[in-house]
């Protein structure tokens, strides 16, 4: 299959590069790498060095063969029409997105950049589609962060709406986001949503959880091979965050005195088994499909427990620390997310996540030197309420609900 | 009150300038002339002679007192945050969006434009109030399409989920727009749900039907005083755009063969009188509410036979035609809107679509020559699923349903 990566200098396009290559897939992508210029303007690094792209292409094509690809912003529409013309892609991964909540909350110009980046890029795509790959699947990137945490069960996109003694099937379920980038997330499964009925495209729409881990087997060889890995307020994630405060001997930082902000989690690698699965079963024609795509559910808290016991195992000596809650989210909340449509597809969970935070832990200890140069990125100052810049205030170590546990 | 309306310049915006300035209201605005720009690219003009915003304020400040007017884009973020500071109003109406479906349907750039000039626009304004206008009253305009035509009676904006014995109160009702415009305006929905929950602003989210008439008493005394009144495909909604037909003896251009596409709508002076009652009773801070604004329903075919009954009272002799349809739209669907929360308010409907059908006749016909000139914009071209643009078919007059009623 040829494949099309939007977005694959990123931590997930790269990863999905080797990982689609290593399975025979002829790979292309595009890419402006303005991750790696959204991240230096945050004053942080990538905890893992990566190369530049040449260098990247350089290693790629001695391991697999050739690699198409083109610079080019998604906001190109002239350029996004060759790219689809001259590649002729059988499937499109769309991870061209500013993926970041804290960077959208940073500020009015951000907040407009990250909407216009991602709903204008989304948008032009569709027509492009439309007008050079109507037969092309479109595998989008959503998040689990649409749905909110609502106080019923969470479907994989649709349900049944029962109302006044009458019943509309398949509505969008009601999205309720909590970042400008997560609504740009909703409006552009809205209009992924509406495009493919409308032009009888092919889409899945993966509503992913927050992904982990920094190492595919198809990563060895060559250091050249290896994807980024974010640890700054903005573009790190929670368990990526962690790993790295407990390297360093920095308090984690949980946001708020309870911990218990929940979401669904998976591995690196289960990311990669599950858009394979998405990509190699396309849906039909003018089909519009929602995969919730994660392994399991954790609170923050939990998490930090487990890198706190896996840590000390290590000799890390980790502390969990509570911080002043930069964003705006209930603390605590229920959560049952479905997710069966990539378990029916064939989709193994890994289930091991003490195991995946021991290899995040080994992957990153050489790199400790550079995390600690850079360890004013550990400690949020992003708030959502406000309208200043300030480091959220340290509450203390395991107090409130923590300390019970 | 002071109240700030962007978008003065156009149909709805100079209306509700007069009307507030009648109530004794301090009127500003800001406009940057683009439905006039939009309206001549479509090879069009305003039936109604319109005068520059020069003149628009000489008659203005004869007839009410001074005006202040900004040109300015909602882009122009440092521009818009300036006019709040000096303006300082206590209302802010919002109908500087591009209104047009057909028009965000006709290609990429412009499906681009209209995404990003609305959303974008919408961002900033929110970015601006939270910075210098806290505690002012946003008056937001949606439009009754966000929610499509669903197969159960439509709530004003939230509804209570129930799911699996649990539920989720005041839900956002699911939207299912039915073009790039119509999703512009659900995704300001949300956007603006979000961020008056987020940072305390208070808001009203009007989803308004189809407004139509030309006349409002606080437009006597000055030519220079009257809105504009479009009936091209992509501005002139469909009550103007039937009585241009009529006045040129054109077939009323119904699209498709059954012609029982039913929305809201409602009269102009209506409009006005709703807005001025949400904009005389704000909402509390935090508080987003929703106000589904409209006075009665028709279907398109009920409109026509309307405007045929009244237009042949003038001598018109009006044809009823059927067209291809160009949108991607059900012919023929379940339509039970609620509209409560402006009759609590006070709203009289006026319920007389026959008196205002026959003042739009009176209004336009000694126009006509300039509706003539201009007749070729009167039958649909832009089309939903093909990517070229061709005028419509004429399908025959009073064909299948229509014929039998």
């Amino acid at each position: 299959m040829k494949v099309l990566i939007l977005g694959i200098d990123g931590y997930l396009g790269w990863s999905l590069a080797l990982h689609l290559a290593d399975r025979a897939h002829v790979v292309g992508g595009i890419d402006n790498f303005m991750r790696r210029s959204w991240v230096t303007k945050m004053g942080s690094v990538s905890a893992i060095p990566i190369a530049e792209m040449a260098d990247r292409r350089r290693a790629f094509t001695r391991k697999f063969g050739s690699l198409y690809f083109q610079p080019l912003s998604m906001e190109d529409y002239p350029g996004l029409c060759n790219v689809l013309q001259n590649f002729q892609p059988d499937a499109i991964v769309h991870l061209a997105e500013c993926p970041s909540a804290p960077y959208s909350m940073s500020g009015p110009h951000e907040a407009a950049f990250v909407m216009r980046n991602n709903v204008i890029g989304t948008l032009y795509l569709l027509h492009a589609m439309r007008e050079h790959a109507p037969d092309a699947h479109l595998l989008k990137l959503g998040t689990m962060g649409e749905y909110g945490t609502p106080d019923v069960p969470i479907p994989e996109g649709f349900f049944n709406l029962s109302l006044a003694g009458r019943t509309a099937p398949d509505m969008p379920f009601p999205r309720n986001a909590g970042s400008w980038y997560h609504w740009t997330k909703v409006h552009d499964s809205m209009n992924v949503m509406w495009a493919t009925k409308l032009w009888g495209l092919r889409s899945t729409d993966i509503m992913q959880g927050v992904v982990y881990g920094g190492w595919l087997d198809s990563m060895f060889g060559h250091r050249d091979l290896r994807t980024r890995l974010d640890f700054d307020e903005a573009f790190g994630t929670a368990i990526h965050r962690f790993v790295c405060q407990a390297i360093v001997h920095h308090p984690l930082t949980i946001y708020g005195d309870i911990g218990k902000q929940t979401r669904g989690f998976l591995p690196l690698a289960d990311s990669m088994q599950c858009l394979t699965l998405a990509l190699e079963n396309p849906p039909d024609a003018g089909e519009y499909r929602v995969f919730n795509q994660f392994e399991d559910v954790y609170s923050i808290l939990q998490l930090a427990q487990i890198v706190e016991k896996v840590g000390n195992a290590y000799g890390l000596q980790v502390q969990i620390g509570h911080y002043e809650p930069p964003r705006a989210e209930a603390q605590e909340h229920y959560y049952q997310p479905a997710h069966q449509h990539l378990l029916d597809l064939g989709y193994q969970p890994d289930h091991d996540i003490e195991h995946n935070v021991a290899e995040l832990i080994e992957t990153l200890t050489p790199h400790r030197e550079r995390i600690a140069m850079h360890r004013e990125v550990l400690i949020p100052s992003i708030r959502w309420q406000s309208n200043t810049r300030a480091r959220a205030r340290y509450l203390g170590e395991q107090i409130g609900p923590a300390a019970a546990e």
